[in-house]
């Protein structure tokens, strides 16, 4: 922020530079620098490709802006708009980089037109985990690759938010063999949707409001969307009665913070570090809330709605398997960043999978040996 | 903070209430009510349980100190102490309780001395990972049920970092059947130890300083400590040439951060949050760093050092879970909050391994399928 812009703002308040001068006298300089600018008020825009109240990833946008607000004690003012109220859930990428908002929340692959390598930051089939690909972020070379990813358009990413694995989607009738997928038309955005087409499916990429209407009406044969947590609430249900796990094409997603670089880059350094905590908090938290809502909610699928709830049988596992490598090598092959981090993803991956093998692996087969 | 703390702090700096209301105007007093808290640095110390510059966990307490005095602007300025500088390791507990320090960063089973309760906050065997138990206290009533365990002694605990699932220990022999425990003297703290009681070994408790001399001299048999990046650093291959996995007694330990309970109610509303998220942000981290750094130490292990990395054998772990049950049974009859928390823990785990059943266990299967 511009030392004008301060004085400016404190002569509003009734408070003139002589006189503030004149109160913290001359050897107390820094000081008064300091309380200066602690007045100004930084009015931010946050928009998001969130349905207004959407359960985990809008309210975690939600409590992302409020605990910027909060513990910059009002110095930073964050509004958070849903998708389509300052602009459509698909041009929140285009609005933060001109500046039209400061901020705002959704996740990487929805800009994939724009930036093929974006989609590697929300889910990869058969990728990573919310632990791994977390890691791989914070400390595997991902944010920095992301950040380069980002810097044409004039942003700068941030984790903040994870749904863990998903499900594996609806289906109108059972998965017994890859045949199956002939013909299927569903409801699959980013990487997921490429594998599909692989095994001979129709993708289809549509908005979270209207997929229910969509499989209803059997505009597509199956759908995708996160977990029981938000299934639940989206009445997916009553269309489908099929719901098939793992979610191999979105093993851990993350959602993003994006930032307009100018705006971020004004902010001091407390503040800057004040928006990647929050961030990071709100990272942590959505994991954890899935992680703790998503039972109950699949029970009351399984249970009440008469869900029938089934694993992808195993064949058809490897299949998807084998097609995802393939989608992964061509798509780092059709651009020069694309396979800049699928590389870093390649080796990153092997070896955390190498150290999950005798950790995470080992260890919850273990706890389930009678 | 007390108003005639401030008032008094800023009189030092030069600055008396007469001059401020007079600068700021009577209509502007809530401004001017701000302006003045800004100006005040709350000195903190933070006494730890890790040696000086100790790998991810003493670093990590480092970190948060840092992360706070930074985002506070150096409102808080935390002065952080390896075990032994003011304190020993395990008077951290009490060194916070009585105000000493205003915090500590450590791990709750080395309080179970005080409060049998506390060790379900660190690890419990065959209970849950790093994701359960970071869902479990943000969102399954765990935090709330550790605070109630930490009020009599004046305390507020936060999760502050987590090792993942730990490697299972180092052995001078291997580990074929549950007769190979039978009056083996192992070093491994907290419930993990009461189970090894239980199967007919000798649990032994030391300080992580000891371990070494303890295992090559004989005086133990065996040792866990975390895993292959902490256990690389501390040399314990030269010791021993087992190396067991997975870590049953320890699938995700968690690190805590404590507080003397006036001095964080005595922090204004916004460093109250700025330290919450700050420990919620070393929570994170150190779990991203252990993930990313594991598995090239565990490389180093294996292909360097000619460490024999092994699995336990089913029956093996079958038996300890048996015997991890029983135990916890007993703790949680022994004392009443523990079994309160003990309740909570079941009630939660039961739900969250359902839920992992379809999701990280079913997935992280499913990758590995050829």
């Amino acid at each position: 922020m511009s030392k004008i812009k301060t004085w400016s703002k404190l002569a509003l308040l009734g408070l003139t530079t002589a006189t503030l001068v004149a109160c913290g006298g001359s050897e107390k300089a820094e000081e008064t620098a300091k309380v200066e600018t602690k007045a100004e008020v930084i009015n931010w825009k946050m928009v998001t490709t969130w349905p207004k109240n959407f359960p985990g990833l809008g309210t975690g946008a939600e409590n992302l802006a409020k605990s910027i607000n909060e513990m910059s004690n009002g110095r930073i003012n964050i509004k958070v708009y849903a998708a389509g109220e300052l602009v459509p859930a698909l041009e929140v990428f285009d609005a933060v980089s001109r500046g039209t908002a400061q901020m705002g929340h959704g996740a990487a692959y929805y800009w994939k037109g724009k930036a093929p390598a974006a989609q590697f930051f929300t889910a990869v089939p058969f990728g990573f985990t919310a632990q791994e690909i977390n890691s791989w972020i914070h400390h595997g070379g991902g944010l920095a690759l992301w950040e380069e990813i980002y810097a044409p358009f004039n942003l700068i990413p941030m984790a903040a938010g994870n749904t863990g694995v998903q499900m594996g989607g609806w289906f109108n009738k059972e998965i017994n063999s890859l045949e199956d997928f002939q013909g299927l038309k569903m409801r699959i955005p980013g990487l997921g949707g490429e594998v599909l087409k692989k095994v001979g499916g129709i993708p289809v990429n549509l908005p979270g409001g209207e997929i229910f209407t969509s499989l209803q009406t059997g505009a597509i044969d199956a759908t995708e969307f996160v977990g029981p947590y938000n299934d639940l609430a989206f009445g997916l249900y009553k269309a489908a009665k099929y719901y098939y796990y793992p979610g191999w094409h979105e093993p851990g997603s993350t959602m993003e913070a994006i930032f307009n670089k100018e705006a971020f880059e004004a902010l001091p350094k407390d503040l800057q570090l004040i928006v990647r905590a929050a961030a990071r908090q709100a990272n942590a938290e959505m994991l954890d809330e899935f992680t703790a809502l998503n039972n109950s909610a699949l029970q009351t699928l399984v249970n009440d709605h008469n869900v029938s709830l089934k694993p992808f049988p195993e064949d058809v596992l490897s299949a998807l398997k084998k097609a995802s490598a393939e989608t992964l090598e061509e798509v780092a092959a059709a651009d020069p960043m694309s396979q800049k981090v699928y590389d870093s993803f390649k080796d990153f991956g092997s070896k955390v999978r190498a150290w999950h093998e005798v950790s995470e692996r080992a260890y919850i087969n273990a706890r389930e040996i009678d």
